[in-house]
C-alpha cells in the first residue's frame, strides 16, 4: 500500500469507527428516551441526531460528491438551537436518514480516487489553497470526525 | 511541501487547535467551578483535566518519545472513576502539568522526523504492523484527538 492510500485509510477507518459508535449509541435510545436532554437544559439526543445528519450531509457539496439529500433539516438542526422549532421530523424518519446517509457517504468515500482527497474543498479559493495546501478534502473529514466525537461524548451522558 | 509532510501537518494542526480549545475551556473555570460535574452524577471537570493529562502523557512511551512525566496521576485519573479516590492533587498543580505537558508534547511532535510518524507505535507487534501498516504513530495521535474532543464536548456542558 502506498503512503497516500495509507493516509486515506487511516482517516476513513476513524470515520467508520466513530459512525459505528454513534449508530449503536443512537440505537440504545428508544423513540421516547431519545428526547432526553444530554444534561439539564442542554440539547436533546434527538436534536443531536438531526444535527449530525445535516452536518454530515453538507459534506457532499463541500467535497464535490454531489448534492445534499436532506437540506430540509437545516432550519431545525443547524440554523436554530434545540427547542426553538417546536415540531421535529418523526424519529423513525431521522433514523432512516442516518442509516441511509451513512451508507451513501461511506460508498462515496471509498470510491473517491485517493488523489482527490488531496484536492481543495469547495469553500476555499484557489489562491488560499495554493498558500495552504493542507486545507484539502481529507482535512474536512478529520474536522467532521472531531465534531462527531465532540457530540458523542455528550450523548453518552444521557445513556442510562 | 511533499505529501507526507502535508499529512503530518494536517494532524498536528488538528491536535494544536483542539489543545487550544481545551486550554481556554479549562481556563474558563475557576478553582472552585472546576469541581462542577459535567452533568448530574457524571465526571467533574477537574477529573477530566487530570484524565486528559494522564492519557496524553502516555503517548510519550507509546510513540517512543521518552518516559512519562506524571505517571503518579494514573491511579486517580485512569484506573479509577471520578470520586473513587477522595484526595485529588491541587488544581493549580494540575493546571501546571497541563501547560507543561502541552509544551513538551508539541515540541516533541514538531521535532519528530516525518518518516517516524509512519512507523509502528510501541503497543503493536512487528507481525501485526506488517499486516496493518495503518496502525502507525500518526493513527495514535488521531485517536487521541478524537478522545480529547469527546471529553471537550462534555466539559462544554458545565460552562456557565
Amino acid at each position: 500500500m502506498n503512503r497516500d492510500n495509507l493516509f486515506v485509510k487511516i482517516v476513513l477507518n476513524a470515520w467508520e469507527l466513530n459512525i459505528k459508535r454513534a449508530t449503536s449509541t443512537f440505537e440504545s435510545f428508544n423513540d421516547d428516551d431519545i428526547y432526553t436532554e444530554v444534561s439539564p437544559g442542554k440539547n436533546r439526543v434527538v436534536y443531536l441526531l438531526g444535527h449530525l445528519i445535516a452536518v454530515h450531509d453538507m459534506m457532499q457539496p463541500l467535497l464535490g460528491m454531489g448534492p445534499r439529500l436532506y437540506s430540509q433539516l437545516d432550519d431545525t438542526f443547524i440554523s436554530n438551537p434545540d427547542k426553538k422549532i417546536k415540531t421535529l421530523p418523526p424519529v423513525t424518519e431521522l433514523r432512516t436518514y442516518w442509516t441511509n446517509l451513512n451508507d451513501v457517504l461511506m460508498n462515496k468515500f471509498h470510491n473517491m480516487p485517493v488523489e482527490e482527497w488531496f484536492q481543495k474543498h469547495s469553500s476555499i479559493s484557489e489562491e488560499d489553497f495554493a498558500k495552504e495546501p493542507h486545507r484539502n478534502k481529507l482535512s474536512v473529514l478529520i474536522t467532521r470526525i472531531n465534531h462527531l466525537t465532540y457530540h458523542l461524548g455528550q450523548i453518552a451522558l444521557a445513556k442510562k
